[in-house]
């Protein structure tokens, strides 16, 4: 049995890669998935939650709340810079 | 006097050239502004929604709603796909 609540952090890898490890997580029996995703791989992490919705689990999940924020990091250097962040929570329909 | 709603397209051009257009529409009396974006400029849009509420009109501006979608494209060869697609509300507190 899962854990009631997964993060996963969505990378580099192709879209399809976290829409599987999403539908998994789901079909583990998670009631929610959150993606987390800072910079260019915000839009793979807004891909894969509109893929898990429309496509793969079309009627189950919804996306129940986008939150929008900037984290900071420290860059090359040592130097402090901010990166625009999404988390996007997926909750099963009961 | 600006109209009370304004659409931004974010495409291929720096962020901070969204951000300018945002708090401009702002300044000229919108209450909201509407970011919005396909693919991969999806990161651009939420980049330049965080740049505008946090750095630039602090304390001024919220994000009212995010909605994400997918929309439907003509590929070359008139094949239909899809691509994600986010909607990004701006509005100015009162």
């Amino acid at each position: 049995m899962a854990a009631p609540e997964a993060v996963i952090l969505v990378g580099r890898k192709p879209a399809t890669n976290y829409v599987i490890a999403t539908v998994m997580q789901f079909n583990a029996g998670s009631k929610r998935v959150i993606l987390k995703a800072r910079g260019s791989a915000i839009a793979r992490a807004v891909a894969t939650a509109v893929m898990v919705r429309d496509r793969f689990m079309p009627g189950l999940v919804e996306i129940k709340e986008v939150k929008l924020m900037s984290d900071k990091i420290q860059a090359q250097g040592g130097k402090e810079r901010y990166v625009a962040a999404i988390e996007i929570v997926l909750e099963k329909k009961s």
